[in-house]
């Protein structure tokens, strides 16, 4: 058996029943009126069922933020060039970016990883080394990678959660990522999964104009039309029109349920990530909470599908995991809510 | 001059303007997608422009809750008991309740105020003793306070802050409520100020079902209809349909502006306050956060009137300052993405 069925065959396919009910009988009796902390009291349950108890303790946060390149870049999809991925990787590895500052403000490490990157990282740089291969093919010529590279990408992901688990356990887990060009990978992965418009699903990005627009909408069009990628069969999806750090941000979503871990899933391209691991294995489900709603239009589309609602929306469209490490917080915050506040019999407050 | 009138004059008509440029230069030049971290750019901004400097360390934290209770109980609006309002300031001070709990995971510190509860707290009991009532009169009979009464509570709230500047000046406050029966005051005067039509602005607060909301609706018609609030005079409608606790929640968004602190408004309750504050002094909206978008209905068009988009939606509506306490953390962290992340010539990542 493949790592990936092996993963998918050791997700549980119910969470801790009574370790939920002794969670909403808590929120019930918290010296407040009845369902007043609203979302907050639905997150801190499920993570009571996750984790088989009342009292959370999300301690370790860790938050991986996938990388790789783009060969449809080649079609003038991005604001940025390709060397930019690169570039991004080594600032995240320096601390300078956008995610470290917000993992840092919530307590969490992060690390990058490099599932097909466009560059030859020096060995010793502390990422998680999962090259596949030299970025993706233009995938309006050819598929973005092949059926056993999709596969190994995937694997990628649930390798690195297993690296993980066997260095220091984590609590909680949060995906992120860094491609130039992977707005357009990621709204063609949601529209051949629903078969849903092109210009529906897609987004400016980094921040392209009008004209590009259109080119991304058309070459995203030529792609589906080219490879007809089976909206049943979530690899072929990927390998023809995916991307290589989408492939391990599934592979991320599949190793933490596995685990038995929450993850948080960031914006639109750790959706797609997370939206492919669902579509495998739909009790993965279960372990995983939508951090915010990304400007790309394409995120609702997804989210809809996952059947899950973002925590926030701040208007961000960065990627890299800011979302993801923004919504650790409040998960965090929700455990305490959960454990913390008291009942109106243990602070003699008279209820309705 | 009365000490009102003082705090009104003292709020600065603009903020720094070269602080606020300083701001938009450097999230303009850092290493991401321009406007990529959106409303957090816009709050790291303003707080820049508040405090007159890029790098804003919001370092002392406090929220007070200000308590009342409200004659018009009697008519059947709540769910609880009046006696809940005494019970729970007891228990912000035993530190068990929900603001408490989030406040806590926020570096902030809680601090109860009476403003007008009817039940006489031990001297000693470390609160702020504001009280300017025994609570309000039933406002379907007559008005809630005496105009004297509402300048006297929203000078409390202006006292509350000078004393807590003159202990250990505070980098940002957070506002909050607790009264039972007080949504049906704060419906009111966004009624009174608005014009909008009383079903459209009055939500169901700690829980009331659907005759109850009804007998509710009624209540806040009669009373517009006896007292006549006048629109262009705040401290009227406070004096005829509001409470003593918002009047001291407009003293607190009064005196925070003057000091130049920003100060982050929770729910339905404390933004009536804010709005208050804000009719009687415009200049002290600059300094005002709107933090999460309540259940209540009538707290959007609070928020259209302050021209103020809150920062989140938990679908909370619980009051005593739990809202503010959640988006604190995340004005913390608006002024640590403006200050630590880095630019693309700090980091050598080439810009689009």
């Amino acid at each position: 058996m493949s790592l990936l069925e092996q993963t998918i065959g050791s997700i549980k396919t119910t969470l801790n029943q009574e370790a939920f009910e002794a969670a909403k009988d808590r929120l019930l009796n918290q010296a407040k009126p009845a369902g007043s902390l609203g979302v907050m009291e639905d997150i801190s349950a499920r993570l009571a069922a996750i984790k088989g108890c009342i009292d959370v303790k999300l301690t370790n946060k860790r938050i991986v933020t996938c990388a790789g390149d783009h060969g449809v870049t080649q079609e003038g999809i991005s604001l940025f060039p390709a060397e930019v991925t690169p570039q991004m990787v080594l600032n995240f590895v320096g601390g300078g970016a956008s995610v470290n500052v917000i993992a840092k403000h919530a307590g969490a490490i992060v690390k990058a990883a490099d599932l097909g990157v466009n560059y030859d990282f020096d060995k010793d740089l502390p990422i998680f080394h999962k090259k596949v291969r030299h970025g993706t093919a233009n995938f309006t010529k050819e598929p973005a990678m092949t059926r056993e590279q999709a596969v190994q990408s995937i694997e990628a992901g649930i390798e690195i959660v297993e690296e993980l688990m066997a260095e220091d356990p984590m609590d909680l887990l949060g995906t992120g990522d860094m491609g130039i060009g992977n707005t357009t990978p990621s709204s063609a992965i949601i529209a051949a999964f629903s078969g849903i418009p092109v210009e529906k699903l897609t987004g400016r990005g980094t921040g392209i104009d009008d004209a590009a627009l259109k080119n991304k909408i058309a070459v995203i069009q030529k792609a589906l039309d080219l490879h007809k990628p089976d909206p049943s069969d979530p690899i072929d999806i990927l390998s023809k029109v995916g991307g290589l750090e989408i492939g391990g941000l599934a592979g991320l979503v599949l190793g933490a349920a596995a685990h038995g871990i929450p993850v948080i899933c960031d914006g639109l391209i750790s959706t797609a990530g997370a939206l492919i691991a669902c579509e495998l294995a739909p009790t993965a489900r279960q372990y995983l909470f939508a951090s915010h709603k990304s400007v790309e239009i394409g995120h609702k589309y997804m989210h809809d599908r996952l059947g899950l609602t973002p925590l926030i929306d701040l208007q961000f469209r960065l990627g890299e995991g800011t979302g993801a490490a923004v919504c650790m917080e409040l998960l965090d915050l929700a455990t305490r809510t959960l454990a913390d506040i008291k009942t109106f019999e243990e602070v003699g407050v008279t209820s309705a």
